[in-house]
This record gives C-alpha cells, structure tokens and sequence, in this order.
C-alpha cells in the first residue's frame, strides 16, 4: 500500500487528489496537508467527505511529510515546492508537483514568466514532465514529477502528434481556450464570485498566460525546434472543463486521413484518450469528472486550417487524475487505477 | 455475475444505471433497452460512454428481457411496467420498476392521481418499496421493487424517525422541496430549454405533484394512521440535486436530543445516511454523484416547529443508486457495492 | 431636476440605484460614494457604465453630501446610517436608507437579531417602513424613509392581505424563501465564490435570519398583533430574483374567492404588483430587471392551507427599485418614473 | 408614431423587439405576429409582459400586415421572408428582416449554405445590409433592411477598420465566437435542454456555419477584395451574449497606436460602440441587456498577430436592439430613441 500525502489539499486540486486517493485499491492518504485550515477537520472544509474520512489538516512542512510519505502530492502555489526541494527529500520520497516549479527547463523563461526566482533550479534537469501518454517511459523511475497545467495537457495533447509529425506549420498555432471556474482556485476574489462570473465570458491574459511557454516548450520538443504560439484563455460559468480549440496552417497536400493516423499512432493505444469519428467535436460535459482527455479535428479545404479541438476535466485530466495517472506508473501499478471514472452526465 | 438489463435506458436515470453498472464488480450490462433510440449505438446517444461500451440499443420487450436477465430495470414511463407484467416474468427475473406503478398500495389512490388505469393491479401486493434503509428485509426476497421516486426518498427519510417516533403532529407536515432540472428528463420540451431554466426559480404542480401520495402512504405507515402534508417542489437551475425542507409542528416537550437520538435510532448504522452535526444544514452540492442522503435539523424554539432538511442526488440516491442498492439487496451483495461514489465537488 | 447621491454606490444595490438614476427623467445622480474605491473610475469598477458616466467615487461623509443632495441613498453595512444621523442632516435632505437600520420600531428587537447598538434610535419613531405600496401616504411627507429588505418586501407584499383582512391564522405562517446570489452582495467571501454557489442549493440561517422580526413586525401592522412566523432562507445558483413559498393556515371556511378578493382590495390598482391568474404562478424570470412583484396563491382544500408566493427581482423592488420609488413618492413624481423596464427575458 | 409589426414575435429575438417597442416614444406595436401562438395571448407565452400587453398573437400573412404598418419586423426562418416579398408589400410598408434572406448579395452563395432556392432574388440587389454604424446612410432611404446575424455583427464590428485600413492579412483572419443559447432560439431540442447546454462548451458548426459567408462578404467590402476566413462559434452556459475572439496577422510595422487609431476613426463617434483602453477586453456581462458593443485588442509581438475582441448581446445588438436602430434611422428618428438601456449587471 503506498504512502500517500497532499500538501495543499484545501484547494480545489488538492481536494480532487483527496476524492481519487480515498478510493484508491492501492494508496492510502496518510497527511491532508493545509496551510490555511491546518488544525481543521477536512470534512468540515469539504463536507462531500463526510463520513469518508476522520482526518483533521497537517500543515505543509514537506520535510516532515518526506520522512512518512512514498509520494507526496504537493498542490500548492508556485514557489512553495521549488523553495523546499533538496536531496534529502528526493532520497526518502517522490514528489509529484502540481505547480509549476518544475515544469520548464529553461528557468529564465521560468522566472521571466512568473516574476519569480527558482530557488531549486538544480533539480529542474531531473524533472520529468508528467504528461503520462507523452512520457511514459521517463515517470518511471522519477524522483520529481511536474504534473502539467491543465491548459496545456488539453492543448499539448491535441496538438502533439500535429506538430511531432510535421503536418502542421507549427509557427500558425493558435489555441483558444475555455475554461470551468475551478481553474481559479478556491481563494476568495471579488472577480471569482458567482455573480461576476454567471452569465459571462470573458478572454483574460491575452498574450501574456503563463500557461503559453510551456505549451511552447513541449510542442517544440514534439518537432525538434522553437515554437512561438498564441494561447488565449477564456472563462466560462461553468464549474469544470477546459475545451482547446486550436487552429493551424495544413502543410499543403496533408489529407485528413493523415491527420487521422498521426493521431492513431500516437493515441491508438491510449485509455486515456478518445479520437472522436469525423465530424464529432469534443464537449466538456463528456468527459467531466473523468482522467478522459477527448480530441476531434476538421481539415478546412477552403482556408488550408486544420481546427483540433480537445476536452478534458480541468481537475482531473488536468490535475488531481493526471498527478494520480503518475503516482500509477511511477509505482508500477495498473495505470488506470483509481481513475477509471465514468464521465458524469449530466 | 448478475445479469442485468435497464429497459428506458436512454433517459437520464436509465443513463446513470448504466453509468453505475458498467463499473459494478458483480453484475453485467446485457440489455441496453430504448424505445427510442433502438439501433443506435449508445455511446452516441451519451458520449461520455465513448471507448466504455460499444453497445447498441435494444427495444423495450419486457417479456424478450425477462429470458436473458437476472434482474431488469425499467426506468419507463407511468403505465408501461404495470401493462407488460405478469406472472411468466416475474418467474424469470427481478424487476427493479423505477417508474410509479408498483409504489402505491392503494390502486385507486395510483389511478387518481396519475390518471391512467393501472393493468395489473394484482401484483401491487407483492411489490416491495425499495427504500433500502426502511425495507431492507422485505427487499432481499422481492421479485419485484417499487424504486421510490426522487422527490419520495429524500421526504420520507427526512421525515421518517419524526412520524415514527411520534415527535411531531403529522397532520402538520409541509415539504417545500428543490429539484435540479435532471428529475424533468430528456424529452425536448420548451419549458425545460435551457434559457426558459436557467435564471429562473419557479414552484410546480403546487397542491397536485404526484409524488405526495407516495410520500403520504410511507409516513402513515411510519405513524401508524393516515397522513395528508402539503408537498411544493420548486425546479432550481441546476443538474442534479433535491433539497427537501420540511415543517413539522414537534409535539410539545419534545427537546432536539431526542430529535437526534430518533434519527440515531433509525440511521446511525446506516452508511448512506449522513446525519449532520447541530447547527449544519445539508447541501446539495455534498452529495452530488453519490448515493448519500444528507440531514440536519433546526427546533425552532420560537415556534415550535422542527425545521428538517434532507439532500440527496435525485439521479442517484433518488433513482439509478438506490435501484443498484436494491440490487444489491436483492442479490445479496454487500449494500455499497458499486454505488460508493465520493460525492464530486465542485 | 433632483439632487440625489448614492452612498455605498459600489454594492450591488448600489451599482442598481446608479443605473436606474443614469436613465431617471427627474434626477441627477451627483455623488457616487464608495468607502472601499473612494478615488476610482466609476466605470472601471462597473465597466457596464462605460461612457454613460465618467465619474470618480467619492467618500462616504454623510454630513457634506447632506450638504448638497436633495436625497440621500444609503446602501451601506447595517449601522452605518444610525451611527452618522442626526437632527441637521434630516433638515438638509432626505434620505433613504437601504440598510436595516430604521426599519424595526423596536430597537431592542434591532440590536438582538442585529447585534449591534443602535447609534441614533431617536429617529426610528419618524422612519417610515418604505414599503410603497403599503405606506404611501407617509412615504410622501418622510424625511427618513426606511427601505425594505428584499425578503421582507416579497414575503410582506405576498402576506399583507391574508393577515390583514383576518383571511389565515397568523400563528401558522412559514416562509420558505430563495434568493439569487446577488442578495448576498459583492465582498469576496469564498462561500459566494462561482464554483460554491453553482450546482447547489441550500437553506442559511434557519430559524436565525435577520430578516425575520421585519417580516414579523409588518405583518403584526397586518393583522393587529404580535405575529411569529418561521422564515427559511434559501441560496440559489442565479443572479436576481427572489421566490417566496408560503404558507398560512387558512380560516375554515375562507373561499379562494374571498381570497382573490383580499389581493384585488389591496393591489388592484397597483402598477407594480401582478396578480396572477388562478393556477399560475410566479416565476423569478417574470420580474427580472423590473419594479414587479408577481403574486399567485392555491387554496388546498386537502389540508385546509393557502398556498401563496411572491416573485421579485431582489435588486430592483427588493433593493434599488423600490428606493427609487420611494423617492418618486417623496418628490411628488410620477410614482413608475424611471423604474419602468420591461422584465428581461431570457 | 410610427405603426410597427412584428412577425416572428414569439421567439426570442421577436419578444425582445416587442419588449423595445412597448417603451418605444416613437412607435406603436400593432401586430403580434406568431405562426405556432395565433391567437393566444401573448403575456400568457411571455408572462414577463403581464400587465404590459393586453394583446393576442395574430398570424404570420405578411401582406395583410404591409396594409397596416409602417414598418414590419420579421423574425422568422430562413426562406420566409424571401417567400412572400414582393413590389406591392414593399411599396406599401417597410421591412426589417432579421433572417438571412436579404443578406448576402451572391444569390449563389446564399442558396449554397442555407440550402434552400432563394425565392425573390430580384429584391437582393435594392436590400441594405443593416449594420447601422457602417451603412447609415444607405438605411435611411431603405425599403428593406437585411438584419444583420448576432455572430456577423459582432465579428464584422470587430475586424472591419482592421480590414478597411489595410492593417492586417484578411487572409489570416480565424474568428473563434462564443454565444449564449438564446442564440439557439426557443423551438424545443433536445440540444438545447437545460441539462444538455449547462455545465458544458462545445464547438458546433465547425467549418460550416452559416454566418461565415456573411462576415467574408462584408469584410470583403471593407477591404475590397474577397475575403476567406474560419469561424468557429462555440455555445457557453448562459442565456445571452456574444464574445467574437479574433486573431489576424498584423501587417509587419503597424503599431498599437495605429490600430486604435483605425478604431477611433470609424466608431469615435459613435455612441453604441465602445472601445476599451488599452489592456481591457470585452465581458459579454458588460453589455447585456444593451444595445452595445464593446471592443478591445492587443498587439502580440511575440506572433505579430493582433488578437481583437468584440462583445454584444445577440439579442440586442445582435438582433433586436439593432433592428429597432435601423427603424430610428429609417424614419429619422434619433437613433437611440428606446435602445439606450443601460446593461444590466449582475
């Protein structure tokens, strides 16, 4: 049974990973870490697990935790886990970070990004970025995973196998993007209130989401050189889901069968993954509260654009399933373990 | 493994019995009933079932079923189990009837308030109102189950201990419950569009829903004589979830312990029955994807009313859950088997 | 042309009054206070004002805006208009106040539900209750007009008759109330964020709410004595509107006609009540973004209650709405002048 | 006072002109126009009018009417319109069609992606495109007004000075449009149930949508020369509003100050469009309920792309709000008279 704990495990992601872990044949959650609500029962913070669970809030002292812990789950700000990563942690446990921290190899464009300065930048090297169907091989013996963001596994996943066998002009890329409102956190702000966001979409951080140079990174490494993107994040009054819909330049002479067959030799034997029939998009609502990440595409004769769009459930997929989805591998289990859920609809 | 077929599997509930079944360790899906949809692949009618089954749906012939299945679901309109059954059947199979027609003893009370003439009044007798927590024994045995309806569940177990235990006049009871829009189904019906729902709250079927009865004839039977309540549900823009609020005048002297230890008496043993601290109320939002059933009281001291309020997930604990909890029963598989759901939030 | 000034001009209700007053034949909107934004663009906290106003927030200094509004609202935290009151700024202007503060008569039931000391209780004799359709004729000639909760207006308007011409047993009355999420105003509390207040209802403040003593204290003006009701309060996941399901036992032998008749004697001229036909009844995206307030009611004879419920957009006749009529009636204005908006549907 | 028609008035765009009309100062509503209604009452299919309207729905016989009204507004299907015009009904009345037969001048093009045969083609040529803050002029003298669609007016208002100053590639432009389901009108599918559309984004007509020729051909005319582009719209959980996301290569060297000024030149006086500052973008929340459109861009120079984005109500703006403009300019009235509702938040 493998020794889990979530650091951060108040917010929104970190409450997923709790749901996940609690059902989980092959896990136990052993620390419901909380730098808020440290002292606090956790069904009384997320009265869902009433009755599930007894377990009142650890704080978030990593260090502690590592001397207990198999894997540690830390859903935490960006900072927090680079700022307390050293060997002595990486010797006794496994971290599977939920931040940003370790997600980008270049830690100027981290830094630049963020507005931050990486206190650990030597583990940035051993990192493996964790998004499971592309890097599979690599979580295996990780010590320190960087769970992706949940814009990017959507749009990397869908634009990947476009982008790795060069049927695209990888510097047309365009993602619009769509999200839940869980994406914001659960940390009270006057703009995430019900009433500012009911009725309403709106874009936000137009050319500047810090979600834009990961993208960049892991797509550059799917075709072998730089690639400059524009990603443009909306949100939507919806508690789950984030829909990519991506647009880029066809390579003249690439037929839709093409396309198709990229995305099969990439996903054909992913779980995981659902390529939809032609003429079939991907919705939110088809995948929410499942690891499912769902991707259609259409060939545009008349404009020569390709429009791939994916789904996936923020929280999920793009969270808690996914940093699950790795602790499974990481540990040798069966990958689907625990997170086989049933898309909930409706 | 149980074979199991869900005829009306096409509607909202018969969709979440399907959910649950595909993931139940004792039993199998053989049977994909739709009048409808029937030759249409089932995953097209509900994508989220994508790469889960390759199903196609079947008709709706109960007596076909009946040579195949070990227990049937029919999650069908008012009238059409009634019509179909008879003794061949139930020599065959279990039936698990989530529609009304076997859930009111009184088949003149059935004809009066839904109208239709009831064609097999004979087996009324035998058939058990699956309220697992109120008829677990009578349900192990049952060929054939009355599942409650959703507004019914979530009353009658807020309610129950209070009339049982003679701590309230039940000729005083009022129900003022909220449903989320699943209960009103997947037909396409102008007053149920999206626009006409959303920002909206309106009262429905105000002193004529057809659920009273059945919520009348199960608290008689917990008092021992007739009751007659006032019961108005409200439709509230949202998917799933009843909130049930009742009044009741608490008979005098009667002080909250004894309120709680009534509900101890009958759900402190019970799994799916959370019964919330002093000063919490339930939420809807707690139980949503679970099978759970949450209450809080208030004893109004000022008034003397005892204000009790019940939540539960109508599409589950309300229908598909509570229909797989009295399969369970009936087959004698451990009660949370398959429908252990943590309630997903947000 | 009026003078008027809104204080607390950033809430909700605030915002309301200001866009109500922007499009106000007879008034001119000559102070924007805010003591949290006092200094900001107006327009770029409300960015729906954009180029219909450029003004600045000023403070909240209730004497200088005395100095120059011909009227005075105040949409301020409860005490904050008793504690500024005094003889001179009732000589300078008039003022309504949208907080609670002179709506109950009997400071002692004040400073209990509320908690607070009341600053000023000697101007509470002179406040006249602005429910306009009851009180006209002393709204006319107030200097100090107490503006009605939103709850209050709604359950009062609902109830007023019935007590009034002796129709129900007072001591029987229940309010179960439900509000959009704008009543709970805009101050960044994680419980009113998007993803808490989405997919869920729930009752607060059972048997607790403020709200209650004004409804009590009104409906005893009703009927000629001390009224105690039970009043739950409900959140749902809407913007505006409140539904208020009540419930009265009715005197034996009252006909819905007599019943019909109450409402005619009372509202039969109103303008902005609506009395629905028998067996409608009122929905919250009738009223929408109007002064209306929508009433029907069922007289069941199957347990001897009256059914009656109320419809209001919580922000117009529960807050702005009435306010500005208010102080229609108190300038001697065309009692509809600029508050008559259609309802906005979808 | 001019006598107005509405044919179509029991949809969702035909009951917003009726709620413009009934607070029109210069126009009567004389002809309830229904097909499904004749002859019911219209605030029993619209209870928000209650009170306001004492009407009855008359049919759909657009001649009969061209003898009583001065203006006629059809809100019907696609093909009506086209089916009945003729020299007799013109030269009587004047008519603003908000369905796409008069839209597009290519016959061809028309009948290509409406799949029906264009049954007057002959009053194509005299028809004005009505997007009032491009065509003014030519509005005034019209006999028949093409209505502009809700996505078109939004995606032209937003790239047209982009275009018509030659500042960006029009053979790069990619508009990803996002609507509310009002959009989708109120004829009862099951796509559009409550259920189906809430907690959910989805793409739809993807490479198809019929408001694609319509925003080409009027870019075209911005540019002069045609113009080929992708559109996707995508359908968001609200009732109303339009956001039009759109990217386009900027041509190399123009700069920020250039792009707004290109803005500033064809909307700097004009009251219903409303340019953002720099850094600001449109919130569909910002212009609900008002007849504005509101538009913001930024500059990438990491792509040189500029991502330009416009926002309306597509009921208002997008339909009615506009329509009722083209009446004012057509009859000379002022152009805002009964549109200038300030938006109505939350």
């Amino acid at each position: 049974m493998i020794k889990a704990a979530v650091i951060g495990s108040t917010g929104y992601a970190g409450q997923e990973i709790v749901k996940l872990l609690l059902r989980h044949p092959g896990a136990e959650l052993i620390w419901y870490g909380s730098k808020s609500y440290k002292g606090e029962k956790y069904s009384e913070i997320y009265a869902n697990m009433n009755g599930l669970t007894d377990a009142y809030c650890s704080g978030d002292q990593l260090a502690e935790v590592a001397d207990q812990a198999d894997v540690i789950f830390t859903a935490t700000p960006q900072g927090y886990c680079a700022s307390l990563m050293n060997e002595d942690i990486l010797t006794k446990t496994r971290i599977i970070d939920l931040s940003a921290d370790f997600r980008i190899k270049d830690v100027a464009v981290y830094e630049k990004w963020y507005g931050i300065e990486h206190k650990s930048p030597q583990f940035i090297p051993e990192a493996v970025y964790g998004l499971c169907e592309l890097a599979r091989d690599n979580i295996k013996k990780a010590r320190l995973v960087a769970n992706p963001g949940c814009y990017t596994t959507c749009s990397i996943l869908t634009l990947y196998p476009l982008a790795a066998e060069g049927l695209i002009d990888t510097g047309s890329i365009i993602i619009d993007a769509k999200s839940g409102t869980s994406g914001a956190g659960r940390s009270a702000k006057t703009a995430n209130l019900f009433c500012e966001v009911n009725e309403n979409i709106k874009a936000y951080g137009v050319g500047t989401h810090r979600h834009t140079p990961e993208i960049e990174e892991q797509l550059g490494y799917a075709c072998g050189h730089d690639v400059t993107l524009t990603f443009t994040p909306h949100l939507v009054p919806m508690n789950r889901g984030i829909l990519a819909t991506t647009y880029s330049q066809l390579v003249p002479g690439v037929t839709g069968a093409e396309v198709r067959a990229a995305y099969d030799k990439y996903y054909g034997e992913e779980y995981f993954i659902r390529l939809l029939p032609d003429g079939t998009f991907p919705e939110t609502r088809w995948v929410e509260g499942s690891n499912f990440t769902d991707i259609g595409f259409r060939v545009d004769e008349r404009t020569g654009l390709i429009v791939a769009i994916g789904a996936i459930d923020n929280l999920v997929k793009g969270a808690a399933g996914q940093a699950v989805q790795n602790m499974n591998i990481m540990f040798g289990l069966p990958e689907t373990e625990g997170i086989d859920q049933v898309p909930m609809f409706p």
